[in-house]
């Protein structure tokens, strides 16, 4: 028995910790499901609400994250290694960041015309934050530790068709685009977005360390 | 009583590591000082000569950061946690990384003509450089936690006004520049003076995390 | 004495972790040799081949992370700090990350004639990565730390050389390539290169914290 488990006797519950990471993690895919909204709208004024909106789900974001880190440091007992929750938000955090920089990017660059590979890449991030939020939830009580590591494995088939979707973007961009500082935006946008992916496999390589640590 | 503040009675001063970070802290100042007047220089040639006392003031950073990781590992009681240490000496070197990085690329992009946002987020590395030093000293006895608390504020003030300066610079930047070579040059300098704030705002949150945990 | 070292009398060997560390080193130089092998052929399809090949060297490499990661976390007693075992093993992974990314650069750019500063960085990482192999191997008995000392003396010298070749190819590049596109790419390749030796030199900065720990 792990002292953590010894502990946990005296305190079924964490009342503290998980319903931070579900909430860290619903902010992240209600950011998700915003730049994807956003990369669908034509009229770049109507995009624009929508950036603010992301803006201000990435400083939410923010708050959870300094929440999770405060309570980390004023409580003894935790529900894992505090080494591992610290990793754990902060990878949360930085996927939720690269949405945001992608999101401000369109905005920044003035980009009218929406390439599909953004969009294709922004349903790649929200699929991956979806299996993010579904195995956070199921972390708390590890009974379907089979359903985290599906999500886990999910993440990180993401990932690679990410990477092929951002490799052949890129291949493309290179090939045909003849002016130099529209290729530099959009390789900027697609970057952004590709390392989100990156970020969101960050997040599932913690959830692995944490639920082998449990078992 | 926490572990640490029982052997400090028998360690009453740690006669070590606050003199290391205060020295760091003083030397990162030195080196946003000197890239705060190298911009204002209008002469290339003389630049020139303060870009090389920059590099050797990122050395010196180096030789303190190296003597604070040599002293972390051959020492068993630290005067908090070894992580946050180890933590508060990287993100202090990283700001002075990316102040090197930005007089170097000055220098290696052959920069004539000093575009104002350079000096406009120079004095914001200053400002944050100054509030960093000004926690640090504040970090040996912890009698002016407000005062702390005060200068990590400040330091998250500046990188929000430093993002702002960099997001409209880059804006104006991608619609006016058309010369893609300048853009790319004038476009990595403002991102190695932004990432110094960010990197500022790193050494803000080791330092939060330092005195909640001695609270 | 240490308490690792105690429990080290009982198991004299380590049976996991320097096999694996070794096998991580060996397989790093592999990705090094081949970086350098494929920049120097000159027909673009052969090349192709071999960048194929560097990527399957990659995955390896992350097999062999992912293979660690799981040890450290079910074994209680490891042969030094579990933080650094963790630190040995990601910064490993990154140098053979960017090597992997010069060469798939090389290919999504379709470049086409390799420049003289390439097989110039590669041969620095090819020199650091066998340095880095010495110097592991050397970790397992810690009987020669001198040798192991003069591995990291050299890393550190190979790292200032890169840096050096990188700087003056960026600024001949930036004065003297009029289009964009093309200085973006080279720009790019250099850059994943700088960084891999860059990354070895983080290698060798945990090598030295571990040690300095045993001593």
């Amino acid at each position: 028995m792990k002292l953590n488990t010894f502990f946990q006797i005296f305190v079924p519950k964490d009342r503290k910790f998980f319903p931070l990471f579900e909430t860290s993690a619903e902010n992240l895919v209600r950011g998700a499901i915003l730049l994807n909204k956003m990369l669908l709208i034509e009229d770049a004024t109507q995009r624009e609400a929508v950036i603010i909106e992301i803006k201000e789900v990435e400083k939410a974001g923010d708050d959870i994250t300094h929440e999770i880190f405060d309570e980390l440091n004023s409580t003894f007992i935790t529900p894992f290694d505090r080494e591992d929750i610290h990793r754990l938000t902060s990878t949360l955090d930085n996927v939720l960041d690269l949405i945001n920089s992608a999101a401000q990017q369109i905005k920044l660059y003035k980009i009218e015309s929406i390439q599909s590979e953004f969009i294709q890449m922004s349903e790649l991030i929200l699929q991956a934050t979806r299996e993010i939020e579904t195995a956070i939830r199921e972390l708390r009580n590890l009974k379907k530790i089979a359903d985290i590591k599906k999500s886990c494995i999910r993440i990180n088939e993401i990932e690679n068709f990410a990477d092929d979707v951002y490799n052949i973007a890129i291949s493309d961009l290179f090939e045909n685009e003849k002016d130099a500082v529209r290729l530099i935006k959009i390789r900027d946008i697609l970057a952004s977005m590709e390392m989100a992916t990156d970020c969101a496999e960050d997040v599932s390589d913690v959830i692995k360390t944490i639920i082998v640590k449990q078992a």
